[in-house]
Formats: C-alpha cells, sequence, structure tokens
C-alpha cells in the first residue's frame, strides 16, 4: 500500500475522482495540497482548454496530481439511428420551445487517436495520466512510462483489470457498480457482471496482481478503512467532492445531490450513449424504456443530452442534467475540497506503521 | 457491535445464511460450534420438514442458531400467464424427453399466513428467527419478541431498514446487490436501487438508527473486516458455506462455483419468480430476454423451474439448477464448515477490546 502512495507523491490513501465537467483546477488543487491526489478530468476538453486548465492548477499548487483520458473506441456512425435519435427527443425540446440539434457531432476525440493530447500530456508531464473506457496502444503507454507518468486504468472486472496489467498499467482504478458517472467497462455492449464494489475490490486484490484503488460508493473514512481492509492501496471518492464549494456541479445538480433524489440513482445510457449512473431525473425516467439499441454511440449521443438539458435549464427545468453520482449520494456532505479531504483522512481509523 | 453479539450469544461476528435447500443442520451446527451463528433455511420445508431440522441441529449443537423464514405476499396467481409459462418452456423440456407440469402450484406457504410454522417455532423458541421478503404482522412479531426471540429481517435499501425498525425488529440483514440467491425486497415488481453493499451498509450505519449486519459479496475475513469498518455489527457469509462440505449443493452447482462460471453471476426472476443471484447458466441465459410480465409470481414460477431442473438434471444437464451465488463466488473454497468459519476468524484483523 504504501509503496503506490510512494509512487503517486501523496500522503492520504485518497484519490480525488476526475470527474470531466465537474472538477475544477481549483479543487484538484486543494486536494493534493491536503494530501491526497486532485484529478482534472480532460475527457471533455480539447488539447488548449486542457493545458489551460492543467496551468490553472499549477498556479495554486505544485504538488503531485492526476488528470484523466477518455480512451472509448470512436463512434461508429449510424446515420439513421442518429435521425431516428433527434425525432425522438423533438417533443421534449418542444416542451421547451427549442428545437432539436439538426445533427449530431462526435464531441469528444478519444485519446486512442489523440496525438495532440498526447504531445501535450508528454510536454506537461502530470504525475499521474489515467485511463477511462480502455487502453491506448502500447506506444502511447510506452510515451508516458518514459516521460515518468505514473499510470492508472478503471477496470470494472477481473479481464479489464488483467488486461491493464498486462499492457503495463501500475495501478487500477476498480470501478464497482455503486460508482457514479460513466462506468469505464472497455466495451459497453458487453454483458457487464455490474460487479459491487466490496465484491470487485476483494476479487481484484486477491486475483489480479497489480495495486488497486477502489472506486464505487466510498463517501467517508470508515468507507475508506473498508477499502483498505479489503486490499485496496487507496480509494477513489467523486460523489463526495462533487458537493464541494470548487465543483462545477449546477445548483440544480447539488440541489438534487442534497435531497431526497440521492437516495435513487440509475445507470443509464440515454444521457451520453455510454452507461453512467446518475441520480433519478426526469432525463433518466423517459430513457428508462429506451433500448441500448436505438441510442447513438457515445458521445455522440450527449451531443444531443447537453443540447437538451441547456434547452431545459433556459426554461428553469434541472432534470435534464447529466446529474452524474454514485450510490453514496445520500452521505454527500458540502464543504470546501480541503476540508473534506482533512475530515475524510481524520475519519478514518489510525492504522499501524509499517 | 458487542452488544448485537452478546445478544445473538455468539463469539464472532459472522452468521452463516440460511439458504434454503443448501444449508443442512449439520453445517449450521458446524457454524455454531464454531463461534459464529450457524442458521437453517426454513422457507421450503412444511412444519414437519422444519420441526426435524431443527430437531438434528440440536442433536449437534446446543448453541444458539438462527432460523429463517419467508415473509412473500402470498402469490397473485394469475391462471393465464401461467399456461403461458408452462408452455414457454415445452420445448426445453422436450428436450430432455420430459413433459412439463400440468398445472403450476404455489409451492412454499409465507410465514405471512403459517399460523402452524408460528406455533412450532414458539415451542423451539431458536435463539434468532429472520424474515425474508418482508416482515410479518404486529401480533406474530410480538409473539416471538415475547418468547425471548432475537429477530433479524432483510433490507436492501433505507426505507426497508426504517420498516422493520419500526416494526421492532432487533438488527437488519442489510443484503447489497452482490448478494446470492433471493433478493430479499419487500415488493419484487418495485423500481430497485439495486445499492451495492458497501453503499447500502454505510447509509443503514449512518441513517436507519437500528444495528446492521452487511450481506453480499462477503468471503473471507479481510472482507469482514470491510464490513465491520462500514459499521456493521457481523456480516452474513452465503457463497462461502456453499461450497463446505455440510452444504446440499449437488456435483454440477459446486463444479459450477468451483470454475470459470463463478466469475459471472447474474440477477435472474425465471427460475423462481422473483429475483435472484444465480451463476450464469443455460436457464438464466434462455430466461434473459424474458420480460417480468410473463412470469408466474413467486413461488409458482418456481414450481416449473424445480421441475424443469430435475428433467435436465435426469439427462445429465445441470445447466438448469438454481445455482445461486454472489459475486464474490470466485473467492469460495471448498472445506468444512467449521474449518472455514474458524479460517475466517483468523484472517480478520486483531481488534481492539471494547
Amino acid at each position: 500500500m504504501t509503496a503506490l502512495l510512494d509512487r503517486l507523491g501523496i500522503a492520504l490513501p485518497i484519490l480525488q475522482a476526475p470527474m470531466a465537467g465537474v472538477s475544477s483546477p481549483a479543487m484538484a488543487a486543494a486536494v493534493s495540497e491536503a494530501g491526497g491526489l486532485g484529478a482534472l478530468g480532460l475527457g471533455a476538453a480539447g488539447v488548449a482548454g486542457a493545458q489551460e486548465m492543467i496551468a490553472h492548477l499549477r498556479k495554486r499548487s505544485d504538488r503531485p496530481f492526476g488528470v484523466n483520458v477518455f480512451v472509448h473506441t470512436p463512434a461508429r456512425r449510424d446515420a439513421a439511428r442518429e435521425a431516428g435519435w433527434i425525432e425522438r427527443w423533438r417533443p421534449e425540446f418542444a416542451r421547451f420551445k427549442a428545437e432539436p440539434p439538426a445533427r449530431l457531432d462526435e464531441i469528444y476525440t478519444s485519446f486512442a487517436v489523440d496525438d495532440a493530447m498526447l504531445a501535450m500530456l508528454l510536454a506537461e508531464r502530470p504525475a499521474v495520466v489515467s485511463f477511462h473506457f480502455g487502453l491506448p496502444d502500447a506506444a502511447r503507454i510506452a510515451a508516458l512510462r518514459d516521460a515518468g507518468i505514473t499510470l492508472l486504468a478503471t477496470a470494472t472486472n477481473l479481464a479489464e483489470a488483467r488486461a491493464a496489467k498486462a499492457a503495463g498499467i501500475d495501478a487500477i482504478i476498480a470501478q464497482g457498480w455503486e460508482a457514479g458517472g460513466h462506468r469505464g467497462s472497455f466495451d459497453p455492449d458487453a454483458p457487464d457482471d455490474r460487479l459491487g464494489t466490496l465484491a470487485l475490490v476483494r476479487i481484484l486484490a486477491r486475483q489480479a496482481d497489480i495495486p488497486v484503488i477502489a472506486a464505487g460508493g466510498i463517501m467517508d473514512g470508515a468507507a475508506i478503512d473498508a477499502a483498505l481492509a479489503l486490499g485496496a492501496a487507496a480509494a477513489q471518492l467523486g460523489t463526495a467532492y462533487v458537493a464541494t464549494d470548487e465543483s462545477l456541479a449546477d445548483p440544480g445538480y447539488r440541489a438534487a445531490l442534497a435531497g431526497p433524489a440521492a437516495h435513487h440513482t440509475t445507470m443509464t445510457r440515454v444521457i451520453s450513449g455510454r452507461p453512467a449512473r446518475c441520480l433519478a431525473n426526469r432525463f433518466t425516467a423517459i430513457g428508462a424504456d429506451i433500448p441500448a439499441e436505438a441510442i447513438p454511440a457515445y458521445p455522440v449521443a450527449y451531443d444531443l443530452g447537453k443540447a437538451l438539458n441547456a434547452a431545459a435549464k433556459a426554461k428553469a427545468e434541472p432534470g435534464f442534467g447529466a446529474q452524474w453520482a454514485g450510490q453514496g449520494a445520500p452521505l454527500a456532505r458540502a464543504m470546501p475540497a480541503a476540508a473534506l479531504t482533512r475530515m475524510l483522512a481524520g475519519e478514518m481509523r489510525p492504522r499501524p506503521i509499517g
């Protein structure tokens, strides 16, 4: 356990989940300054935006931090499906006196094919780069490793963890079923065993032969203790940081997280095209009965999802937001990110040294 | 934590899950003799069979033990649905040169309406009675409490836990999404938040104000430590005991649990009529696309499921068994139940006293 923390350059076994669109340089800096590993989600930013976020973070902290990139298989376009998707949601847009987009775009470039992002990361050399949705090719992994960067990858099962180990990844983010936001499965269309955090972390700790960072449902020091008891070297917390002052979550998202909606999250693919855990809201309810075959590929579907949310928000309807949250949502606490990080550490049981 | 163990009369924070059809008096006695709480599943036995099981156990041990009863809403019969169900499976029976049953029966009596079972339990006075699928009425709870019996109830969410507390239950079995066998939801047709064990146990420990016993995916001492870190007073293990010598699991079930199938469990309602986690097998695969509306109520559907398994087994096909298992199945260890109980205790981290 200590070996991985030393490698990551952190004192506390606490990683802030990167959360593209929700985390901020101020959040990441606060977590790193408090002794955890702050992180930026770069998957939704272009290269210039990503580099700017890194610069902002570095103005606030010179401690190690992580960045996360999306390594999804580039979208398989399907004109008929995309056109059908636009028409399916036209009545909802109409409720908000808006038109759906005329066409949908692949709004994010996968790191699997993004040479400019790779070059930027090799120039900036963050302490940690983490991969979500899959692994880049061997050349990209080698280039990042040769630059001295520690590499993490999300796995939702033993096969993904073993693939990551074989590819030279340093540690696994074991993402349990409880986790909020996008499920990191390498193939979103493959059968999913939906392993809960407790079962997944223990199976990987015993069978994957690579350091494990537990993620999914972890909201306080007791749950971090539980993750360590399961054999994890550290825990990654996302939803806990959504509620912090430095989060980019909008007021509707914060209100939902703080209210009774927090008790009901659901795994949905209608918002973005990939399964992701969201606070149950109008968007997830309308989408509940839509078969996966009708939904455009990630992130093409997300182009419409973002437009629909913008139209709804303009009419004061918050229920179409990508209000990602894990099953621990009822335990979220609104406070500054540094204070939360210190509180988490204080809640942990004292551990024997060595 | 110690208060509940004292109440249960056990030294170790380990409960053996009752597992109707899989547990045995020999298993329960072995666990109780080793310092945990052994348990019998009475839900599938008539009153006479249940009393006989208790007598067998008592011949082997005078330590405290538990018994579990099913408190499902008695089945709503639907002749058309049941006839359709029989016809749907006729081709599978034909593959095994067998006929499906001409009609289906409600093969188990719910404890909610079983006065004879109540009278037997009041006469036998096991130390613990646990309820699955719901709660009996106030008079039955009062009668059992007045007999000095400690009462446990399964809950899969905060609302069920609060209902159990309000009804006078002594402690909750917090059954996470990982758990094998029948999901204990009070209403199988209500929306299910599918809370993972880690999230569920922590939410109940912080918000339910009643002692919690963690269940789902717990297979070794490290996972028991994790459950205690989450605030549980004890852990209940089922799948771990399926693999023990005293288990009634048949050879096909044991082979599946010991092989690669253990990595793939699935929540299915085709076998019994209620959602239950099973090793992925031929039955669950064929049933994967059947809508809930087509399936007869529990336990009426189970009448057909058991007949189909019998027909398949007679032709050496093990893939139609109710091979219940939790997501921790890859970590199961075949050994005597007493040895497993002692091993679990030995694997736990030494804990501070008091």
